[in-house]
């Protein structure tokens, strides 16, 4: 199999298919959304097969996440939380969470990744893509039942302290030391994710 | 007493005073964040008199929520939610909220607002103004102690919440209807304000 990378290497000065993809899925994702692209309208508008674009990128999902240039994937971040089971998962996810976050070179690019997409017309990269395609599965694993009520609750905690902590930065949010925050929220998330939920 | 109105009545074509004030508010409140402004500076940008403005407006912080806009005072709305005291607060306050924000006129209103904030810039005043001033000094009455811990903690799950049940509008979050959002969430607004956290 031939990597993006090798055939930029063997063919110096032509066209950088690779990168001209990558361009027409951020363009097709933020302006038609996670549903509205295609791969297959994504390689016309490179000018490239369709086949072409799963040999770099794999399928719709990967190509999301590689057009959001996240510097991890939340996928591989998470499933060691899942691997260990529902017992202690909120305080699992949250540890993971912040080493991630809490990183202050991937918190500077994770934070460009939230500004552009809760810039205007980036909600329904995160609506219809990040949390059902990327996040939604994995956190899906973690629950006994109704992850379609479980998951966006959990959702809506997690966005709240991205945007208190990182974004916006409350000075006592921003301030907490990892082990109070998880002290204090991690049993929210597991109310979420195993809770007694009517 | 004089009010705004009053005037602007009774001396038609005069240059409107009120808005001028306000105009030079909003300036100072965007441009140097909530700390930064005075009522001295507001009163010198608009050409009038310190004492004109807090006839108009009252305190910096009435004349900071005149700024915003807001279509409701967010003081009004909780003062029944602490009157009643702690317990059963996190479930009194989610209601309130829920009948603000799911009106749907008054929610066009907030969401303009939450948008203009979010926007680049707009962080101190949510930082500095909107959380510290407005909304903590009351929902620190609910709490029996830590208001310093607990607000911001609050903050976190309620911003997590207009971002994804009205911003963003995550399907399961957006229909949601109010009683099982009450039933699930109010549990956790009940651990950040009385619960025995670390």
């Amino acid at each position: 199999m031939t990597s993006g990378r090798a055939v930029r290497g063997r063919r110096p000065g032509a066209p950088d298919t690779r990168a001209e993809v990558l361009a027409a899925a951020r363009e097709s994702f933020a302006g038609k959304g996670f549903r509205g692209t295609t791969i297959r309208a994504v390689a016309s508008a490179a000018g490239v097969d369709p086949a072409l674009v799963h040999h770099y990128f794999g399928t719709k999902d990967d190509l999301f996440l590689a057009a959001l240039e996240l510097p991890v994937d939340p996928r591989e971040v998470l499933a060691p939380v899942v691997a260990a089971g529902p017992d202690g998962a909120g305080e699992r996810f949250l540890r993971a969470f912040l080493a991630v976050w809490d990183d202050p070179d991937l918190q500077v690019r994770l934070l460009a990744v939230v500004r552009s997409v809760l810039a205007e017309g980036g909600g329904s990269l995160l609506k219809e893509g990040f949390i059902p395609v990327v996040v939604g599965p994995v956190l899906a694993q973690l629950v006994a039942d109704r992850p379609e009520v479980r998951v966006p609750l959990v959702a809506s905690q997690v966005v709240g302290l991205i945007v208190t902590r990182y974004v916006v930065g409350l000075p006592a949010m921003a301030a907490m030391p990892a082990d109070d925050l998880v002290a204090r929220m991690a049993p929210v998330l597991q109310h979420y994710l195993t809770g007694d939920l009517p």
